[in-house]
């Protein structure tokens, strides 16, 4: 099995973090694997905002309400979209984009979780307000991320139920 | 840089195909790495259709309205969710599972290329009409697959512009 298959399959969701910092270095080649993503007719409508200050990712974590779930994350990447831009594909290109970010991660030894925003408002309306959005500019979730503190095992998910050949 | 960011930076979406068929191992590794994503809640609520037929192939095709735009695919994976268990979350889950699937494509020297289907309702419908769905199952998107036929020099789509340091 070659390494992008074993990086894949050895992804998990990590929720406990060690105090070291991830350098900016590493944290603009996961930028530069999420813009690798394919999108709706090429059209790019991520942005990313990146927070590594310590008060911010407090205040991130309280308007995420993830402040019992999320231990120690010393960075995290806000993936949004211009929904001016790409209305109708702006969700499915930015979570390929959240995925290869998280993919990258792993393959540099962080880990990641990815934090839901939408299409829960509370956090759509917490997150613009903290980060002061411009007009069409909406938040599909947060990716927080570290060194992970914490047991590493991936789950096996495969499931040959979820498999049609040929026919539903 | 590791395998598996020089894997993620050389994924180009590919329209080209030659004929030579994919194996079914390396189709089931395929959606390995789909199940592997995370989703919401951990529901894994991803649903698979691998064609690799050639009439229900050319059927898929023209439900997309595709057939002018991708040559030759020898396979295609309709990239579904049952929206029941998880209606909030489907979108995003299956988007991050396609886009394992187009990675470990990639790493096997398969090419891939995204064929919307939602939110396109004259799709979605074609997509349903032809593989008769259950009731709460949707079709997010086909993945076409080949062995590429086409010059496969990826483009470089990182921008700083879309990165926001710290604040908007």
């Amino acid at each position: 099995m070659n390494e992008t298959l074993k990086n894949i399959l050895a992804r998990k969701s990590i929720n406990t973090f060690s105090d070291k910092p991830i350098s900016k270095e590493n944290l603009e080649l996961l930028l530069k694997a999420g813009m690798a993503a394919p999108s709706g007719k090429d059209i790019r409508p991520w942005r990313f905002i990146v927070v590594t200050d310590k008060e911010t990712l407090a205040k991130t974590s309280v308007a995420l309400s993830a402040t019992e779930k999320i231990k120690g994350n010393v960075a995290a990447i806000v993936v949004c979209g211009d929904s001016s831009e790409s209305e109708r594909f702006w969700t499915f290109d930015c979570s390929l984009a959240a995925e290869n970010i998280m993919l990258a991660a792993q393959s540099a030894g962080i880990g990641s979780h990815w934090i839901s925003i939408r299409p829960n408002e509370e956090r759509i309306n917490n997150i613009k307000g903290l980060f002061s959005f411009p007009g069409s500019v909406e938040p599909l979730c947060a990716i927080v991320l570290g060194y992970p503190e914490q047991d590493i095992t991936p789950k096996d998910k495969f499931d040959s139920n979820n498999i049609h050949w040929e026919k539903w």
